[in-house]
């Protein structure tokens, strides 16, 4: 399609400064076109009061707003959970998670509005644009995508301001810099100024949102109980929670005793590494809890294996490709595995630190009487001796071999 | 070689319960065979003042005592921690890492000795056994083993005191049950009692040894900086240490500061799950930091192929594997990827947490310039367009058939 | 249980020497017990006539036939097929396929005939005995084996043939020896003898009996056509053939045209290595013509993970892991993969080569358009420059890195 | 830099019709700028003769003429044969494993020359281009890179041959269109034409250069023995031979029996699936004897996971990556495995089969008495049982588990 046909355009809108100039920058370069904007609610705790206004004053034509925290939480975060998805051993995904969910609604909408392309505000170095474009590919393979970021001008922050005044758009921002962040309901990532150097310590204290520094957190421990079914947590102190509240829930708690705060250098997909201060205290007591159950649920060989599959996972979701085949097939082994790991994991929080405190599950495959030293019934100790002659025999073999070769 | 030819054996003798009444029933039940003691000090602090009269005492014509802690950390604790080895997520392989080097000198000194037989105090039910023999075998293919566990009629702490009192072995213990320990320099493991239930929460004032829970440590944060040569701790807080003094003085820094107390369930190499609560305070520190330095001195895709490579390392490591090809061609890899890893690496600890606080190399390859997203050289935003198209192209192709077949 | 209180056991029984002594042999052993044979017929095409009154003779109170072709090629084979399960690269399986499904069955009637124990022949290096008792351990986790090979003094195939003789066994067998065969529909295995010393080339005009060496197929080159549907193969030359009739016609045309004759080293679960001839014929064609498919099918990310699930999946079936979660949860994995893999593949036989030649499906991913290198409009060769220049950017940043510390 | 300041640059020059324009071409689109062509000989036996006059006649101020033959086996191919690496389980790699090599010695010549940008004829849809700029990147990571087929107009080999003859160049070739081909001393490939829709069967006939078909292969087969040491191939039947002796030898004696044709679809790194045919007689007959000299000097554990490695080495050389740090920690590995990988290889080659005739090492770790069924001392039959019981606890457990939990 050329540039001169695209009449209408879908815009991810924040309301925040980037997507705010784009609406005007998108008439000006692209025909006057038409700009619906659409807003998704993730649980970024943004305001909603006025923005529809925004938009409109701005320049769009409209304003959705689509309620996606359920769907998030139980379509995109859990799944993950279950297969313990983490990025590079620390990061909990959860700028990542987001993308997929908001690239599919963009969609949606577009082919609704019978809009000519999708834009949206990512810069031209980070993951987002990536995630956001490989959803987008993932339902609608020919739409164009408008990427402001890769295409104009504007380098920085001031010149964003610059712009925005000069197109008489009024915004409650003054020029004082800040860290670039990322919030929805799982987490709340910080990057640039001063983190940008690792040599730094970060400063907790004027960073923090979701909670506080383990110096902070009360003296006193939290002991709390999760319920999983299937993989999936279902009740918090015995009573029954869904995804929703059951995260907001864990925010709290976590955030209050310190939990959650990952200080990291990332290896991003663009090719570069990055350095970033995540917030996740709900998420990270969800991933320990269940990462503990499984300890009981599982056999061995799943749980090892399941290890690979994890890291998979994870990089999987970091790089955008949820809607992809191999995704989804992971999504079916994490699936079975996960169709016994039920039980409950009780908890202890202190200053930053999940202490496991006790679990149970129907399926344990934990034998008391198995594992104690004591006799039992199922274990015959004289059995060791022929697994070490076999499980050893290719080390004899290969002993006996370096003594020949070695004469 | 037969039973009754036996007529030298090398006995793993710690000067505990079991070791000490393994050398009468050995002559009793091995022709009266002479029993030659080793110890190996590999930083237990067991006492070692008497040890010989005790032994001799008790039967042994002999006692060997070995210093092994300078090879126990740089042989085989820095190689593993240089692969990130932990088995199953956690567990910093304490017991693992001292069985085999142990099997090693055994075979040393029966060899020397002329011994018929190894002899050593592993229940049947433990990974233990296993390490031993392995090691044992790697070296001395041929050489019958006895482990009196898997032999004698004993099946519990009373039931040996009983023997040793009948065979007037005096020993300074009561009858009161206590958990089964294991300690080395660089962890301590606690199994059995009510450990054995995973719904317990673990009594850790009464546990622990190596330091206190994260509620007793200071309410004010310590802070230490690390260096490293090639993956390898050369220096604390500017101070270089070797590989005993190190690990000695961050066990002293990481246990009052509460830091790395471990309580799971594992997966033994023997067949079933079996609970410990383990204590590592300065391997936890090691690890952690070194895992930080890799992060900018290691490019992404050898950091995310090593993950797997550490879980593989520490399989081996927890199965005994250590003499073995796969776990040398291991090594190849990993010292190959550490030839980089140097720099220093600050972090605070603060009551069971260790918050990385500032890292840098020589040859970090994190670029500030790069991961800015202010403008720069070496990075054209509008790369990202091309990078995106090619890498989506699949999901592209896969979105257009399934169009085409939904038809 | 003790041995005394045996008194019913289950046999799996063929009719062959082992397990025609192994009757009398149990009834002296275990007080005079009653025996019931069980004869699986997974296609290995022994002669079942009258094998009923020879079971009798030798003592057995009552013989099972289970015709088991069906389910052996359904529920087995070509849920590994559509893994591309192999071990060690070469080994289609043929004797690991048919222990599972065995070992349940015997369970099944144990069960139901309220027996005390199930009796194997395998001997104690193989791997069958570990598959045959992993699979009744599955189903019946306490019910005690019996392994005459672990347990009797019989040493060789002369002393089997002597206590025969010494017990009237009629057996119509000559002292000669013979290879060790495993035969069933999919494959027939030989081991032994001359094969023993891995210098010695096979004699296969002697060995082979399912098909001919290449040198002895025809001049003139076989084409047939697979068609697959959801990785299962359907139809021959557009012939619908369910899984029995579809290996063995592909038994007939591959053996004919020399296909499928693998001789290699392998190593056994047991620890050993052990070298083998086997010929599979029709499965070398299946497993090849799959493959094939899954090349226009699948996309890279998912054919490149799915390598390592294949060499997992095979590994976990060759050493008798079939009834476990862990093959489970892979076998969900597969099954999702394989919800594309339908269409259809031509090949050429010839004098051992499978060649193929042509091949498409309705959910091909292969575009000509994108894949020739004349001009389309999906892909804009202008893409691949900044694709190239942000996957080049870790060894550029490395680069530049290596210039600045060499200084 | 900018276009304007390049006023040297070096190409990487084969005389064919691509390479021929490109010198007029970059001399009119970058400032009339000085061309350094360089032909770099990796075997592909194109005419050298009047290279140097051609070059200079289009436009080029010199021509380098690079013998790159022993380097290209001895540094690049065997140390990939030793790993195994093989992409997508069948293709040798022809085509990657000369990319680094050259682009290496681009930069070389480009260093000393003093020139301001390396050009390459890649078009843009295929994987040379970036095999050929990470090599360049990894030595200079800020030179210009100049890739006509990506800026200029041509899109066609029609339009190609006009625009040679409206610069007069002089070309032996006619309009007819011919397969894309890559030659060098290891492989040719093939692709284009008939062969871009995978229904089609190749033509064989018209296609191959360097055998013939299995059909037109001699009817007696041929015996050959090669001999390793270390992994690599050092003579053959007897006599030593270098690298690229060897390869041209077994080339010879391979192409001759209608060895090592592959035709696939493949995953190419840009993003799409192509189909190729490609010829690497000696290289598939070298790959086949290593990997079963491999089956009897490694051991289990190293030969299950260096099939992981394999296809990750694979998949490296495929994508241009052999300059990484990850590349090399893998060649440590590989080696470190490769120690033993010494003895003799014999090999019937027949019509396109390999087939193996027996094989020997020093370093063997078969075992002829332990694999026997017979009697021998190292193995004692009742230590299955023990193994079996504990390797099968895990299942033993799940299935008491299953059956509490289903009651």
């Amino acid at each position: 399609m050329k540039k001169e046909d695209i009449k209408k355009v879908i815009l991810a809108y924040s309301g925040g400064l980037d997507t705010s100039i784009i609406i005007p920058w998108l008439k000006e370069n692209y025909n006057n076109c038409e700009v619906v904007a659409v807003s998704a609610d993730v649980g970024q705790e943004s305001e909603l009061d006025g923005l529809e206004e925004k938009a409109i004053a701005t320049g769009a034509s409209k304003l959705y707003i689509l309620d996606l925290k359920d769907e998030f939480v139980e379509d995109y975060i859990y799944p993950c959970m279950k297969a313990n998805a983490v990025y590079e051993g620390v990061y909990l995904l959860g700028t990542a998670f987001a993308r997929p969910l908001i690239g599919q609604k963009l969609v949606e909408i577009a082919l609704k509005e019978g809009a000519d392309a999708i834009c949206h505000g990512c810069t031209g170095k980070g993951n987002d644009q990536v995630r956001f474009e490989l959803a987008i590919k993932a339902f609608a393979p020919d739409m164009p995508i408008i990427a402001p970021w890769r295409e104009w001008d504007i380098k920085s922050r001031d010149e964003e301001i610059d712009y925005a005044e000069s197109h008489n758009i009024p915004l409650k921002i003054n020029r004082e810099t800040n860290y670039s962040k990322d919030k929805n309901l799982w987490h709340l990532s910080h990057e640039g100024l001063d983190l940008e150097d690792p040599m730094n310590e970060p400063m907790y204290d004027k960073i923090l949102e979701m909670g506080v520094t383990p110096e902070k957190a009360p003296d006193t421990p939290t002991y709390i109980t999760l319920t999983f079914e299937k993989g999936i947590p279902v009740a918090l102190n015995g009573e029954k929670l869904g995804g929703q509240a059951m995260v907001k829930k864990l925010n709290e708690i976590g955030g209050a005793n310190g939990i959650g705060i990952i200080d990291m250098v990332e290896n991003r997909l663009v090719g570069m590494k990055s350095r970033g201060v995540y917030e996740t205290p709900g998420g990270t007591i969800l991933y320990k809890a269940h990462e503990l159950l499984e300890t009981i649920c599982l056999d061995k060989a799943t749980q090892h294996y399941k290890q690979g599959v994890a890291q998979k996972f994870g990089e999987l979701l970091y790089d955008g490709q949820w809607f992809t085949p191999l995704r989804e097939a992971l999504s079916a082994f994490v699936d079975k595995t996960s169709e016994t790991v039920t039980g409950e994991v009780k908890l202890k929080l202190y200053k930053g630190n999940i202490i496991p405190a006790g679990m149970n599950s129907p399926y344990t495959l934990y034998s008391e009487q198995i594992a104690s030293f004591g006799e039992d019934d199922s274990y015959d100790q004289n059995d060791s001796a022929g697994f070490i002659n076999l499980y050893g025999l290719p080390i004899k073999v290969k002993a006996q071999m370096d003594a020949k070769t070695k004469k």
